[in-house]
């Protein structure tokens, strides 16, 4: 008899399930629920919008999170024909580190009437960005008492994890903080939802919130450094009890069986994270494969079966991604986002009119041109840091650089350097990691970018000397999270003992392989030293021009600013 | 009785005659003549074509020249009403170095029909940059043998001057270069063709022929050893009486007197070279003051009353602009160009639609926007090398740099970046002038950017921290030409006796002053000092990336261009 899962991936704007077929992997049904309230960065969706947000802040509603499940499982099951019993485990992966402060049964602070109409109360999304002051105290305050596990951090963590957006909560709303019974992953919140079951899953406690398995948590003599009130925020709030990916949260209870159309009791495993749960799904169970999320950032994966401390990288966590292994992440904070910056203010007007002319988007009109220029012909160069630099030099205050335009430069030269650019990034992380001991020989590419440009990735290969593979699935985090829901579900039910049984059967690469050319290579290699020296030069300290300038943009903004309300 | 001049001012693309009134300036009339062959880049305009031009060639039709004189004079006669007997001195300006070669009484070979199908028989237009390889061996040689002259320009001569090209064709077309009895610069020739009478004028002669007042050419045991067959190229084909500006070369002939409409005797001014006549007519006659004639590229020009060899100039020439001062001039080699090629290749299609719905110019509508950011404001900073750099490195082979871009980047901020890399390219030439005892307290701008750009003209002053003023004339080096007409004229016959006199009563200014912003000028002195960092970097040999990259582009257009060859 045939046996299904179902994988459901929290986006930044929607939510996707897929069905599977747990036996070869194959999708029989995709469905997507947009959520209503999407990205919460001006004003609260309350009150006609009287309750404006300051910049960087970015929220969302956890009854969009909800209505994913209500709406995309009844449909993936109605597509597919698939009966609901015949599904045997439900998995889910979500960005991260998205969180939310509830009562003590689970439900959002954001949902009672006496809080709702403050900001705190609501899911910080990952990109949230306000909670700087707090992450900067978190660095300052674990530098000076010398915290061990700074080092997993590639010695700096970020605005955009847990500890920080609590911290915000305290400093900006300590009511909402008091109030709080449990702050929460929204991954973990969602699979409690479904199975009455608090868990915490190893992913997010490991990569955003400081834990590791043989450490647990940081001290609560380094929380009350930070604020007295938060010396006890692991254990008044959170959970020593951390769960590891594949392992089952529970079983759907009566209210999301009606939700989901799905029996009560259908196996749901411990939440993940979707760059994370794209590595199995993509093939890697084992070191020495990279995996690629492309998209408009890229987020690194890699395995290794011993511990090294690897600098500039966004942490490395034990069983983190595979169980048995040590998960490496590193990140490129401007990929995607670089292409669609060029596109959107430096394209020329004939560019895009030829484009509509032959019917062909821009992204691919530009890569056609840039296709035909041998490596080296542009004459260019660049910093690939638009949005700063997150691996290895782990420094947002960078910003981009292009040297060697002339005159006769033309638009897909520049696009092109800028794809190189993000080429060569990738090469000093791959060598950052091979140099402390983490070997990678092969790279498995997925994501919107990796499916939708040979060129990127034939440059990529060229540039890195490592062939590039993709995976076949479209839908490669959802795809993860189905495999763990059958791993959860276990081989008694159809499923599989382990991540690795469950890869081996269900994951799937393509047949193309993008190999080096070793012509290529020869020029790559020589621009690589070029992009090194630069990277070198203007990202460790010894021309700060770039700080300069982001120092007097920001003056120069803050007297424009001052000057309008003054108006 | 009023008196009139008329100025001739020989550009790139077409000659622009006008008429003034000798009291006071006033223009009365101005004509244009667009050259029927414009600039003859890719092959002969003859026989249909078949002689195809090598890359890097830039010719001109002799004809052309002459057909500005019997279009434009006439026509500024017919528009001004003026009596023909009441124009008492004619004035010409052209392009420097274009020159040609000629038989003994002047006719272009370009005009034997023996000759006419070889390339070097024509003019060479000042931008034919295809003699490199003979400027490379003239330094070379001249490094050897420790030639005197090499520091009054800048320790590197052109490609684009007088004996590179007659070099070239010595090279390349023995044959032309034994049949021309004279080389000569086009200026000079177009002057004998209305006068009868072969002159040579101190500012080509000084400034793009090696010559200089108090030591003649260089030795022929110098020319001959760049060929033997060049050591007597100035006693053969050139000459060593070489006039001073405001000279009389002559009187017009009867047949040019037919050309022209004017008496036959009509007093010509020796020739003079397009930015240096612009000095005189931007009010500026003594030291201390730079005109900055600004158009695709910029010339700086300036006066001191002793000779200083200043680092990195295009050359000081005494008597070279003002008789009785050591005249200097400086260049930059990318400034409307800089914007042009922007325009061209990097403004999004909204700004263009923009522009066009609201009727403004783009250049107009980008600077309109730019103008609204505060000084630092976009974050970038950008080194002004597109087109190489001339002053004060000296080096082609430079390429351009952005550095500081971010995802919130828009076009307008780089536009203003551009304009302000200008800007500090100049505050550069200004600094290197005064740190070697030549002083400029006070700037007048003219040419087709200045008079366009309001916003430029306050960056650079508040950049440079010196007044910037604005000549008076739309056609400030055809009021040059003018002048000299009048001086050549001399006082008996209603003109003047020294230029200084002609400049006093011609020349004007305009109202408006640009003066520095004391605010602006704190945050540019930071932004200078990155520049000017940066500019060390990469143009004094420390990170010579940007040849690796031109050498890079070179090698890629070569394999290119052999499998087109070969295909």
């Amino acid at each position: 008899m045939a046996s299904y899962a179902i994988g459901v991936d929290f986006g930044t704007g929607s939510g996707r399930a897929i069905l599977v077929d747990v036996a070869d992997g194959r999708q029989l049904a995709t469905a997507v629920s947009e959520y209503s309230h999407g990205v919460i960065d001006e004003a609260l969706p309350i009150d006609d919008g009287r309750v404006v947000l300051p910049p960087d802040w970015a929220l969302q509603d956890p009854d969009d999170y909800l209505r994913v499940f209500r709406e995309t499982i009844p449909e993936v099951l109605r597509q597919s024909g698939v009966e609901p019993a015949d599904v045997i485990g439900l998995g889910i992966d979500f960005t991260a580190c998205t969180m939310l402060p509830t009562t003590a049964d689970g439900t959002p602070l954001s949902q009672d009437p006496e809080l709702r109409a403050n900001p705190h109360a609501w899911v910080k999304l990952w990109k949230h960005h306000a909670a700087q002051p707090e992450a900067d105290r978190i660095n300052a305050v674990a530098a000076a008492t010398g915290q061990p596990w700074l080092d997993r951090y590639g010695g700096r963590i970020s605005s955009e994890w847990f500890f920080s957006k609590a911290l915000q909560i305290l400093d900006e709303a300590p009511e909402i903080y008091a109030a709080s019974d449990r702050l929460i992953e929204a991954a973990d919140w969602v699979v409690w939802q479904l199975t009455g079951v608090e868990t915490r899953n190893a992913c997010t406690a490991g990569y955003k919130a400081l834990w590791s398995k043989r450490d647990g948590f940081p001290d609560a003599s380094y929380f009350g450094a930070l604020d007295p009130r938060l010396a006890s925020v692991v254990d008044a709030k959170m959970s020593r009890d951390i769960r590891f990916a594949g392992q089952r949260a529970g079983g759907l209870t009566e209210e999301a069986a009606a939700w989901t159309g799905l029996p009560a009791g259908t196996a749901v495993a411990v939440a993940n994270v979707d760059a994370h749960v794209a590595v199995p799904a993509a093939t890697v169970v084992e070191p020495g494969r990279m995996v690629m999320i492309m998209g408009t950032s890229t987020c690194h994966m890699v395995l290794s079966a011993e511990e090294r401390s690897v600098p500039g990288m966004c942490g490395h966590v034990e069983d983190g991604i595979i169980p048995g292994y040590v998960g490496y992440e590193a990140g490129q904070s401007c990929v995607g986002d670089h292409f669609s910056w060029f596109v959107e203010n430096a394209v020329p007007e004939a560019y895009q009119r030829q484009a509509r002319e032959r019917g062909v988007e821009i992204h691919a009109f530009l890569e056609e041109k840039a296709a035909r220029l041998r490596v080296g012909e542009s004459g260019l160069l660049a910093l690939d840091w638009w949005n700063g630099n997150r691996s290895v030099l782990v420094d947002a205050a960078l910003g981009g650089l292009l040297v060697g335009a002339t005159l006769a430069t033309v638009p897909e030269e520049i696009y092109r350097a800028l794809i190189e650019a993000t080429a060569y990034g990738t090469r000093v992380i791959i060598e950052t990691f091979e140099a402390n001991g983490v070997p990678i020989r092969e790279i498995v590419a997925c994501g919107g970018l990796a499916d939708k440009s040979p060129l990127t990735l034939q440059i990529y290969a060229d540039v890195t000397g490592r062939p590039f593979r993709l995976s076949a699935s479209e839908q490669t985090p959802a795809l993860g999270s189905a495999m763990f829901g059958a791993v959860a579900a276990g081989r008694a039910a159809g499923g599989f003992a382990t991540i690795e049984e469950a890869s081996a059967a269900m994951a799937r690469l393509q047949d193309i392989v993008y190999e080096p050319i070793a012509a290529n290579r020869a020029t790559y290699d020589v621009l690589h030293r070029e992009y090194v020296r630069l990277h070198d030069y203007f990202g460790r300290g010894e021309n700060d021009v770039m700080k300069v300038l982001k120092g007097l943009r920001a003056d120069a903004r803050a007297v424009a600013g001052a000057q309008r309300v003054g108006a």
